[in-house]
């Protein structure tokens, strides 16, 4: 038994979600919502929180929210007197067939996504499908991006099936569990990213620029919609590659495309560039992608050169 | 093989250390000296110079220095893009003995010591007894103070053996080596301290509440001068607490004081009480000491009554 216990919410999750938490807490920590807060000053106020408080190393974090929550929450515990224990309550779509799972943990630094983070798994995940009720429609429709990725590098078969429903119809309680058991069996293959588990990164190395070169604008990309266009993008390299098909290619971008309303313009391909450098994927060869052999199956560490990002980015 | 090679260095290891270092590299990053500079800011600092040079999750970071220089550029290390190897080279007898072994990596906080930070072991330590050399003489009397340390909590005979030597006649190539294995002894035992590696923390628990107070003033104590008082006033609760005889008490008070030139008067009571509050031992029960049973035996989460330490620290 954890001698203190703390939730970390944001005023969504406070107001949403903290009322139906089934966990007794001694302190409330509340931060903004938003993927700009997640960075090493507001570890530093979470951190002074459990201070003041007297938290122990014997004590226990809740993260009650999206992937911003977990992700910096579970660093925040993970180094809090060398680390203590710590659990996921992932509130979001997202998070809680993404970002809950596979022990990676951070924050942003320098404009840079988890530039800075350690790997470790919580103590405990519990997933509440009803706190999707809670949740807009677009950030719903932003988490349903890493369920189709997970089909499209793992599993045809419900890749087949996607295409078989309607956004409006689908079944979550039924469909949550399935893709969790993907992430999972790669994340357990490959806990600490050495290999296999870099599909999971399909879309994401494209994604991660977009969604930092958006952020800047007035009208940034929820992480799903950057991960979407970032899946078409990386698809057209694929092609050049001569991995997937035309037809495979046009079929994904479609149903993407009926998911999400994407931007029809690009960054410009220089600020593209300088985030896509600093992918954590990356060697000093170059720029490594994790594209689609074909649909239901992913690859890793792909070489690109750049004169093939050119012809895609600009 | 790394794909690229940081050097972290301060201005004392620059001057003296790096050119006997024998590992070719690629980046240089130089801080200021001292426990003022182990924090969150540093970190940045090196994590941003990292990030400048395009070091990537093969590159290797070789820590050139102290405690200070191990602890905070292992904790930077094993941070930045979720962590990338590093090597400690320790260059003080401080952390040859102590600092560099058994993975405890980390920053200060608001005044508290190593209060965020991880357990990592590092790819590797390279012990170089030539770096002393270079060392100032209170330097290695600081370090020795850990040595004592080992002595008094695990081994009678290497206790007895170093009450028949002088400090300068010391043979640190025979010494350092039989140190460590004590040290190694005990973490291998316990990694993440749990139980028995809490030994380690005799005279700690008061020492680092002593270093920061004393770091306030203009005289602060090095670490181990503020360790070499701690193990002396925790000798003094461990006689309340009917555990060390008068003699023994007696016996290591004087041997520490030929050793070190300490402090006559000690920080306010409350202010001490107020870092003693925040040891990362301690649990809601109250503070937990770390105390000599005898001579070469150590024990620990000894619950101290406030009483006791207001006799003593007073």
């Amino acid at each position: 038994m954890p001698d203190k216990v703390a939730v970390l919410v944001d005023e969504n999750t406070l107001e949403h979600c903290l009322p139906s938490l089934n966990i007794p807490y001694n302190l409330l920590i509340q931060i903004k919502s938003g993927e700009s807060q997640k960075n090493l000053h507001t570890c530093e106020y979470i951190w002074s929180e459990l201070t003041k408080a007297g938290f122990t190393r014997k004590s226990l974090l809740v993260n009650l929210g999206g992937g911003v929550i977990t992700d910096m929450g579970g660093f925040a515990a993970a180094t809090y007197k060398r680390g203590i224990s710590f659990i996921h309550v992932p509130t979001t779509l997202l998070s809680q067939v993404d970002a809950s799972l596979g022990g990676k943990l951070g924050v942003d630094f320098n404009r840079l996504k988890n530039h800075i983070g350690i790997f470790q798994v919580p103590d405990k995940v519990i997933i509440d499908v009803n706190f999707l009720k809670s949740l807009p429609e677009r950030e719903l429709r932003s988490g349903f991006a890493e369920i189709i990725k997970h089909s499209l590098i793992r599993s045809k078969e419900q890749w087949d099936w996607l295409q078989t429903q309607t956004f409006d119809s689908i079944n979550w309680v039924e469909l949550i569990p399935q893709s969790i058991a993907i992430k999972n069996e790669i994340v357990t293959l490959d806990p600490k990213e050495n290999g296999l588990r870099k599909i999971l990164n399909y879309g994401h190395t494209i994604g991660h620029a977009l969604e930092t070169c958006f952020l800047k604008t007035s009208h940034p990309l929820l992480h799903g919609e950057a991960i979407a266009l970032g899946m078409i993008l990386e698809n057209k390299i694929s092609r050049k590659m001569e991995m997937i098909s035309e037809k495979e290619d046009r079929r994904i971008e479609k149903y993407i495309r009926t998911i999400f309303d994407l931007p029809n313009l690009l960054p410009n391909y220089s600020d593209l560039k300088k985030y896509l450098n600093q992918d954590k994927k990356n060697d000093s060869r170059g720029i490594r992608f994790s594209l689609l052999e074909k649909e239901g199956l992913g690859t890793y560490d792909v070489l690109i050169e750049e004169k093939i990002l050119k012809e895609v980015l600009k």
